[in-house]
C-alpha cells in the first residue's frame, strides 16, 4: 500500500509514498520512548535551541517547500510561503514559552507545623502522536502547533503524515530530523509515519502517551474512540471543524453593513473555505439587506480555486446538497474552474425556524459555503444563539451605543465558543500568550485546552508532587537553588524569575 | 426505592432516605443552571465568603455531625470530628485560592503591528455533578474537595449522596443550603440527590457540564463511559483507588527496618485500609527480615474495626481470596470482631515472578490488606517497578549515601505515580498549593489534573479568548483597570497582583 500525491488543479499524480509497515511504526515509537527521558531531563532552554534550529531550517528552505506544497495542495505559493514563515515563528514562540518556564508550574510549600515539605512540577507525558491537518500543511501539519508545543514541553513526537501532501511530509521529516539532530536533540525525538493503518497503530501503541489531532469531526472522534479502547486510556486533543457564527447587530448593520458583508465573504472563502475557523453562519437583522449584500460581494469577488483532495471536493458537493435538502436555499453561487477538484463557492440562506429545528444545518460543511439567516427581532436572535453547538470561534459586529446588547452577545457567544472576535472575522489565529484555539464539544474533545498559543504546552505535561524529598534527588525545577531560574510559587506566593538571571 | 442507612458495627438499620425521583434531579439541575451565570459573574472573593460561611457552619456542628457519621460509618467520632475540621479548612483553602485569582489565568496581549488585542481568561464550566466517596464522608464527601473547588471556581454543584451515609448527606445538604443562602449565594448553588438512578440521570443531563468522582475503579469508569455516551461529551474527573507501592532500599532496610515496618502497618491499616492512598505493595530487599518485621508489627498492632458497608466487606473478603488464588501467600492475619461488617487485617507475600507476571495482583483490594514482595537485587526491583500501573502515590525509603539509587527510584516512581513520598507514607493528603492527588491512568481518568489542592479548581474552568473587544464589554478580569486586582500576564510578562490592593 502507498499514498498517492496528486495535484488538485488537475488530479494528476505527483508521486507516491509507501505506507509505513508496522515494524517502522514500532521502531519510531521505540526510539521516541528511548528519547523521552533525555528530552525530559534537559532544561527547557536547551529544547528551545532545537526548535529555533528547526525554525531556521524551515525558513532557509521556504521557497522550495512552498513550491512542493503548492503542487500537492493548490493553495498558492505566496500563501504557502507565508505559512512557512508563520510556522517558523510558531516554533520560536513555543521555544520562548518553554524557556520562560511558567508552563512547569513549579510550586513549593515548605510545610512546617506538622505539614510536610511538598513540591509540585509538571513533567512531560512521553511520546506524542501528532495527526496533522490537510488545510495548513505547515502551520497545522507535521511540524505545526501540535508538534512544536509537544517538543517544547519535552515530549518526542511521532507524526502521522496527511495523505493530502505526503511528499511534503517526507521532505519536512528529513529537514526536521537533520535540523534537530544537528542542534543536539537525541535520536528518536521526531519521526513521521505514513498510512491509515500506521496512524491506528500509533494510537494503540502502549508507549504513546497522548494524541493531538487537527481535522474533521469524523476523524477526530474516531481517534478519540480508538484511544478510549486502550487498556491505558490516553488523552486525545482533537481540534475539529465547527460552524462558527458571526452576528451583526442592528446598529452595525445600519452603520457598516456593506463593509461587513464584503469582509465576511473574504473570510469564509479564504483558502477556498478550508479553515476550521471559517465563519459558516451569518446572522443579520431582517430588513437591512445584508444577505443581498453578502450575495453581491460573493458574486463580485468570484473566488476561484480547488479543494485539497478529491474526497474533500466530493464531501463539499454532497455537503451543500445536504444543507439544501434540510431547507437551505441557494442565494448565490459562482462558477468553479472546469478541471481538477474545483468547488463552486456559495451562499445559502435559512430561516430561523429551520435553523432552530434542524441540527443538521449546524454541522460543518468544509469548503467555501456559508449559511445566512435573518432574525426578525432580538428574541429570534436569542433563540438561534441558544441552539448553537460548541464552536472554535464566534464573531460579533456591534456598536458601542448598543452597549447592553453588545455585552449580552459577547457573553452569550463566550458560552459556546473558545474565542469571541469583535468587529472582525475568526479566520487568522494569532500565536501568542493569550490565544485560545479550542471550544466546547464538539469543537474540541478537551475544551479546557488550546491547540494554539502558549498554553498549548499544558496538554503534554502532568503534575507530580514530591513529599519531603531531599534537595539532591529533586528534579531541577524544584531545587532550593532554582537552577533553571524559573518563575515559581513558594508558600502560596508567585515569585517571578529574576529577569536579569535568565 | 430508598437508601437504607445501617450501622457497620451491627448491621442494624439507622433509618432510610428515599431515592430522588427524576423530577427532583431535573429540578436540582435546572436550579443549578439558572444559578450558574450568577456564580460566574461575581468576583471570586464573593464566592470565597460563601465558602467560609459554610466552613464555619460545619465547625459549629462538628460534634453532632461526627456522631451521626459514626453511626453510619463506624470510623470513630474522634477521627470524624477531625475530618470535619479538615473539611472546613479545605473550604477555606479553596476560598483563598479563588480569591488569589491565579486560577483565572487572566492574560492580555495588547497586539499591535498587525496583531489584534487578545485577552484570555478562564470561565466556569457550569453545573458540576459531584459523586462523593464512601471512605471520607466529609473531606471527600458531598461537601469535600470536589464540591469546594467547583464552587470556588464558580460552578454550582449537584452532589450525589453516597449510600454508605445517606442520613449524613441529608444533614450536610440542609446545613450547606442554609449556610450558602445565608451568606448570599443564589438559590440553586448547591443540592444533593439520592439513589443510583438519580446519579445516572445527573451524568446524562444536558445542563451538567462536568462530573467529579472519588471511589472505586468500577464506579469511576462506569461514569466515564456513561458521560462518553452523551451527545455533548463532558469531562469526568474520577479519582480512583490504586495499588500504591512503597520501596525500601537496602540502606534504609539496614538502618531503620523495624521503624519502617511498623510505620507501614500503621499506614495500610489506617481507617481499616479504606484509603485510596493506602500503601498496598511493600517492596523490600531479600534477607533483611522486613516482611517478618511487618508481619510482627501487624500482629502486635492487631487493628480491629469494621468496613463501611456490607458490599465493601464482601468485596474485601473475596479480594483477599482473589489475591491468594493468584499466588499470594498469607503471612499474617489478625482476628476481626464477630459482629457487623468486620474485616480481618492481613499481610500477604508474593514473589517477583508472580508480581511481574500476574496483573491481577496489581489491582486494588480496598481494605486492610497489603502485599509484601522481596527483591533479590536491584534488577529484580527494577523489573517490578517497570510493570506497576498508574497510582495516586508511591513512597520510597532510602539513605542519602545511596544517592544514585535514591535519585533513580524517585525518578522511576514519578513516571507512574502522581505523588512521590520520601521516607514517609502516602496516607494523609495535605491540602495546599503544591498538592497533586491524581496519577496516571487508572489512578485518574485525567492524569493532568488534581482533585486536591489549589489546582483542583482548574478542572472546572475553560479558557475563552476575546479579540479586539472594547473594555466595557469584557469580563472584569480582562479589563484595563483590573477591577478584581488579579495577578495577570500582560504582553508575556507575569504581573503579580499588588499585594496592598487586594
Amino acid at each position: 500500500m502507498s499514498v498517492q500525491s496528486r495535484d488538485p488543479r488537475t488530479g494528476q499524480v505527483n508521486g507516491e509514498v509507501p505506507d509505513s509497515p508496522p515494524e517502522a511504526v514500532d521502531a519510531a515509537v521505540s526510539a521516541a520512548a528511548a528519547a523521552a527521558p533525555r528530552l525530559a531531563a534537559v532544561a527547557p532552554g536547551v529544547r528551545a535551541g532545537w526548535l529555533r534550529a528547526l525554525a531556521d531550517a524551515l525558513e532557509e528552505n521556504r521557497q522550495r517547500l512552498a513550491t512542493l506544497a503548492d503542487r500537492e495542495t493548490a493553495l498558492g505559493e505566496e500563501r504557502l510561503g507565508g505559512e512557512v514563515t508563520r510556522t517558523a515563528n510558531q516554533l520560536r514562540h513555543y521555544a520562548a514559552v518553554a524557556e520562560e518556564g511558567s508552563y512547569l508550574e513549579a510550586t513549593i510549600d515548605h510545610g512546617g507545623e506538622g505539614s510536610p515539605d511538598l513540591r509540585r512540577v509538571n513533567v512531560p507525558l512521553g511520546p506524542v502522536a501528532v495527526f496533522g491537518a490537510s488545510n495548513f500543511p505547515f502551520a497545522f501539519g507535521v511540524l505545526g502547533n501540535d508538534t512544536a508545543s509537544a517538543l517544547a514541553a519535552g515530549c518526542p513526537v511521532v507524526a502521522k503524515a496527511h495523505p493530502a501532501h505526503p511528499l511534503l511530509c517526507t521532505e519536512l521529516r528529513d529537514l526536521a530530523v537533520a535540523a534537530l539532530t544537528g542542534a543536539g536533540a537525541p535520536e528518536g525525538t521526531y519521526e513521521v509515519v505514513h498510512g491509515f493503518a500506521a496512524g491506528e497503530r500509533l494510537v494503540l501503541h502502549p508507549a504513546i502517551s497522548a494524541v493531538a489531532f487537527t481535522g474533521s469531526q469524523s476523524g477526530g472522534l474516531a481517534l478519540w474512540r480508538l484511544a478510549a479502547s486502550r487498556d491505558v486510556v490516553i488523552p486525545v486533543y482533537a481540534e475539529m471543524g465547527t460552524v462558527n457564527p458571526l452576528v451583526v447587530t442592528p446598529g452595525a448593520a445600519r452603520k457598516r453593513g456593506a463593509e461587513i458583508a464584503s469582509g465576511f465573504v473574504s473570510s469564509y472563502t479564504l483558502g477556498m473555505g478550508q479553515f476550521c475557523t471559517k465563519p459558516g453562519l451569518f446572522l443579520a437583522p431582517a430588513g437591512a439587506g445584508l444577505v443581498e449584500a453578502v450575495a453581491g460581494a460573493l458574486r463580485s469577488a468570484a473566488p476561484r480555486g480547488w479543494l485539497l483532495t478529491e474526497a474533500i471536493a466530493e464531501a463539499y458537493a454532497s455537503g451543500v446538497e445536504r444543507l439544501a435538502a434540510a431547507g437551505a436555499r441557494v442565494v448565490a453561487r459562482v462558477d468553479a474552474p472546469e478541471a481538477g477538484w474545483a468547488a463552486a463557492p456559495a451562499l445559502l440562506s435559512v430561516t430561523v425556524a429551520d435553523l432552530t429545528g434542524k441540527p443538521e444545518l449546524l454541522t460543518e460543511c468544509f469548503g467555501p459555503v456559508a449559511l445566512a439567516c435573518e432574525y426578525a427581532d432580538l428574541d429570534e436572535l436569542r433563540a438561534v444563539l441558544a441552539v448553537l453547538p460548541g464552536s472554535l470561534a464566534a464573531a460579533v459586529h456591534a456598536e458601542l451605543e448598543e452597549e447592553e446588547l453588545f455585552t449580552e452577545l459577547v457573553s452569550t457567544l463566550s458560552r459556546t465558543a473558545g474565542r469571541v472576535v469583535v468587529d472582525g472575522y475568526p479566520t487568522g489565529v494569532v500565536v501568542g500568550w493569550a490565544q485560545q484555539h479550542g471550544g466546547p464539544w464538539p469543537a474540541t474533545t478537551m475544551p479546557q485546552t488550546t491547540s494554539v498559543g502558549a498554553h498549548a504546552l499544558d496538554r503534554f505535561v502532568r503534575p507530580v508532587a514530591y513529599q519531603n524529598a531531599p534537595d539532591q534527588v529533586l528534579p531541577p525545577p524544584l531545587r532550593d537553588g532554582n537552577p533553571w531560574r524559573l518563575p515559581r510559587r513558594v508558600n502560596g506566593r508567585l515569585v517571578p524569575a529574576a529577569e536579569g538571571e535568565r
